[in-house]
């Protein structure tokens, strides 16, 4: 039997000041298999609430626990809610709509502690529910065709990483001029004690795993606030081992003015090797051994076009990466529903385990730099 | 009073094999301003009626011609319709929704003769109803960034443009090989007698008129079809003369492989250029005289971001693009509806006009192509 | 027997302004195969007695008449003699060595009028003496190895040709303000009637017919003067018909603001393209039909790395493809003095064919121009 | 009193299949301030003189401790002697031509142990004698301009930096094979206990402190050896800090395939950051804190451009930078033996003190390494 519906989606948080809510929102619609049902945009009810009817949400709540409580009972409840609440929130958030029986799409970090992030992992486990992490680059085509390329042995063996997530746009300090944006991610209080590692040196180390395959080991790392006064790192330099004798090397910033989201990956096998740069992210270049580097194009001829709406040529960009980790969601929880298995194309969605994976790597890196970059584990 | 609702969207043509019926759908819920409720996807009326069904549209028709008289006199009709059909029936159907009272969203070239584009135009002015067309390229946030550094004075009064589309896709006979796309696209009763000069070089041709601000005099062009048994042009070289003085160079192709989607405008003034590519749609270059040459980044600080979703660095690609034609037309339906005048920023929408206009490029081109490249007039 | 000395070389022009004098001298002096032994540096004597001294150049003249002379009969006279004086000059100069018995190198164009030219071609091949064009971008390893991937079948028979070569540098009056090097480029006393086309846009269509092989057949071509009181042109548009059905777009200008000297060249065949562009001149970029575009270095592993001095990734530069023409030359030179054969891979240094061959795209281009862009042969 | 003559320069290495001994001699040719006259080109006697008599030098020597002592009481003896052997050998030579009163030009790393390089040192301060050290990178003209942008507040102060030198042809066990290149490079005997960290991470540590003026403090390393057999590292990460706070990322490596002579710094500061490629070396791009990305050229129009031969757009690359050091050693010792001041701009040229701070990374890399990545002091 087929399902014959849209699925129906929840979100908490997403406000009419928020980022990230909106491009969940936009998301969520791009390939037509949601609809948005239910929600409670904001901390402040009234805010929330009046957003939601901007919106034509049906069912607007003035908070989480209230819509929770009220969609575990709804005939029409709700199948998947997303959470897209600054960092602090999500572990409560998480728990309360895993007990009312609720799939989930959580924004990252999952947690602010390392200690929540497994407990969240125990309750997903013990649930079964659909735990899935917007660990956003994953979904760009390319990235997973340099996955599969590695899969299959395209550059043999991998020796080396390079990545980096750099951004320049918190040069100055950004916070004490009113910025939101600014504000929540160099307060503790909302973002945890991470910053710059937090925020996006996470994408720069789950992009790294997710391409190569590679489980980490170790790392050593250095953190550094730049800026006079801020009170969370600003820039994040570490050392990493994995199993294996593989290598890398991930710097990340918020200081590196002219940079925007410079995320740059580079792996280097026995056989050959990759790059990609999220800013112009169609492409990639790829050199076998012993001949010329070649330009990979999203949706090219030698490539499988499976995660790609658009021929070569026409650019995507982060919302449809964006959209493919919904649409991937889409299959794994209609296929549940549906009684069948999903199409083993979503099986790359970032689950709860890459949560508490990058959460190991906040604390780790926390640590290392607390001790002199001492070598910390990741396991 | 607002309107309170959504648009409501009528399509025809988009079946299962269509490419641009998709990116429409897409790009009209993107911004969600619009939902789809009735359809005539296919000049075969059973498979248009199945596949509508698979896409859930309400009001599924047999023929656009149905459609055109049901829905005029539907309670709830549809505010637009998309017209996504191939080149030869756009006249027909544009005639029967206007004559509905419907506003049109049109792909391009709106017809395949200039007389029939003429005729479109003269019922367009007689109803006062809104025509558009998806002259997708003028919907990047850094195309009319471009257009306003221009209109501002940004590089003075312009001299020469230098402009190419170029693809490689049809570099063999793929027609021959049962391509869908190339064989419509190469076949004169479908797409008129223009080959590249119709399909891509009318968008180099309108993306040049657009940023430029400059209105055409006339043109020199040859056209040259390489690949061996094709029926239509697959190369176009022409020179322009701009009233005023300015010249543009535009080349386009589909026959240069290595080419995807190579949109790529030159822009030079007296006291500055500008430079963009589609490929790598969110980046410009523009260099004031006397000055380095700066790095335009869509949605960067010194620039308006009015028509972007995203913060720099988070690439957006085509989809956004032609996402913003249907923001812009919504605005302008909307605010007829609700008896308000429309933002300004969507009345650089192109139009019926710009239609005609292309129209006038394509005669004139095959005109001189014919003539030896003699000049031909583009009034 | 081997000649067991450099090569004696002579030049007319160069003095304390110019700028290409000084490039000739280093790129002779690059590989060691040329000693600077006398010269006639200025047509104001003094200037160019006083800076001969100060380059130590043992044997100086007042005037190119008495140097070619004196030389005809000296005991140790040069072997070759190099024009670097304005257009309008070489001519006579050129005349008089070839008189005196001594090879050329001469700049380009090789004369202001086609008349001459084929008058000088004609004294040529009378002495029988060599007479090469510093043609200076076919100097280019890469040049030369995408010259090579033509011959050998690596792109099919060619279809389409795309150059240009842009400067912004006159996109002001600059002749008016003193510059030495504006002026004379502006004078048609000194460069005859052409000014952007037979500074650069000669070495466009050069660069394209010595990649491609391709024989032009005739021309179309738009000149423009955009500068106010300018006396020559400023902008260069052509299309260009070869024989055998190929084709070719140029464009030329100095007026371009933010291009320096930015010479490109790409060619599409029926099975690949190629592409390269002067201002990154180590990489060219290969398309077979049907995969991905590949890299090519200069010295990199799968290319013939013949004219190049360094390892890929060491980039060689303007003044290493100039020295490769004087080294050429220098075996052209030194193989007819040793009595064998030279090295095939100096076969390709332009010659006054070549150089007569610029004159007709020079006069057809006038002659075209003039007449509202009507054909005009080439041949 | 002026010179009056070239300067005479002797070379110890350097021999048939030597790279670098040639790009010596064609960087000491370029600018014609140099003429080569004594050589001792191989420790091979019998092809060290028979390369010599090829090369037409007049004074050809059959051991460097034979020529040293001929030359120190030669008539006409050199005023500079190039050192290009392996760099075991450095130190020895050295000595031999500072006891014979000859200033050096020496390759970097200057000696193999930082014992070796103090001693050095303290005989270039006894006698007073011009030491140069070819950290060749820092010849070029972009990198210079970077330089004095710095210096002159055009960033603010530097926080942090990145810079990465990586090729790849040593991706596999080229030294098995038999190329010479590979085998030096990779035999602790010759080279030292430094392998990629000696012959290019050195490149990259010197680049980053000559542009931006930092003193280094501290560094962490991790040296990895991944082909199999080779006994010298092939992979360098490291993080340093210097005084003042900033500070850096290093990745060095020579099994990075696709990678040819990728050194790449960026630097970024309180107000502004800068980057540059080797690869592309005539462009460096310029971010003032809230303004666009400039793109600056060599030899452009805003930029100082004393260190360069051509005007900008044509290109000038790695033995331009060469000879630029020459040219400044020319400088140097002109002045001294004339009596007056070098010109300031020459006085950028690498020192023994450079060479010395080569050898100090290059242990406390070791040392860090050996020592689980513990930091180590760089002063």
């Amino acid at each position: 039997m087929t399902l014959g519906r849209k699925l129906r989606l929840g979100m908490v948080g997403g406000g009419p000041d928020a980022f990230i809510g909106e491009v969940h929102r936009i998301a969520a619609r791009l390939d037509d298999r949601f609809e948005l049902v239910a929600a409670a945009l904001s901390s402040n009810p009234e805010k929330g609430l009046a957003f939601a009817e901007k919106l034509r949400i049906p069912r607007a709540y003035s908070s989480f626990e209230e819509m929770a409580a009220s969609e575990a009972n709804h005939p029409e409840r709700i199948d998947v809610v997303a959470i897209v609440t600054p960092n602090n929130t999500h572990y409560a958030i998480a728990m309360a709509f895993l007990a009312a029986g609720i799939h989930v799409m959580c924004d990252k970090p999952i947690t602010t502690t390392l200690a929540d992030a497994e407990g969240l992992l125990a309750e997903v486990r013990r649930t079964g529910l659909i735990f899935a992490v917007t660990q956003s680059y994953s979904g760009y085509p390319i990235v997973r065709q340099m996955r599969s390329i590695v899969q299959s042995g395209g550059i043999g063996k991998v020796r080396m990483i390079h990545v980096e997530y750099v951004q320049g746009w918190l040069a100055t300090s950004l916070e004490s001029t009113g910025s939101k944006q600014a504000e929540w991610r160099t307060d503790p209080a909302r973002s945890g004690p991470a910053g710059c590692l937090g925020d996006i040196a996470t994408h720069a180390y789950h992009t790294a795993c997710f391409v190569s395959g590679l489980k980490a080991e170790s790392l050593s790392a250095e953190l550094t606030t730049f800026v006079p006064g801020r009170r969370l790192d600003d820039n994040v330099q570490a050392m990493i081992r994995f199993e294996g004798g593989a290598k890398a090397s991930l710097w990340s910033s918020q200081i590196a003015i002219g940079n925007e989201n410079n995320l740059n990956l580079r792996i280097y096998g026995e056989t050959g090797a990759l790059e990609w740069s999220q800013e112009n992210p169609n492409y990639a270049r790829y050199t076998p051994l012993g001949q010329p580097t070649q330009i990979l194009s999203r949706g090219g001829g030698a490539l499988n076009a499976a995660a790609s709406r658009l021929p070569a040529g026409h650019p995507e960009g982060y919302l449809e990466a964006f959209a493919t980790l919904y649409s991937d969601l889409a299959e794994l929880v209609t296929a549940r529903l549906e009684g069948r298995d999903p199409n083993p194309s979503a099986s790359v969605l970032p689950t709860c385990e890459d949560g508490v994976q990058g959460l190991r790597f906040i604390e780790a890196a926390l640590q290392s730099s607390n001790d002199g970059t001492a070598w910390k584990s990741l396991r």
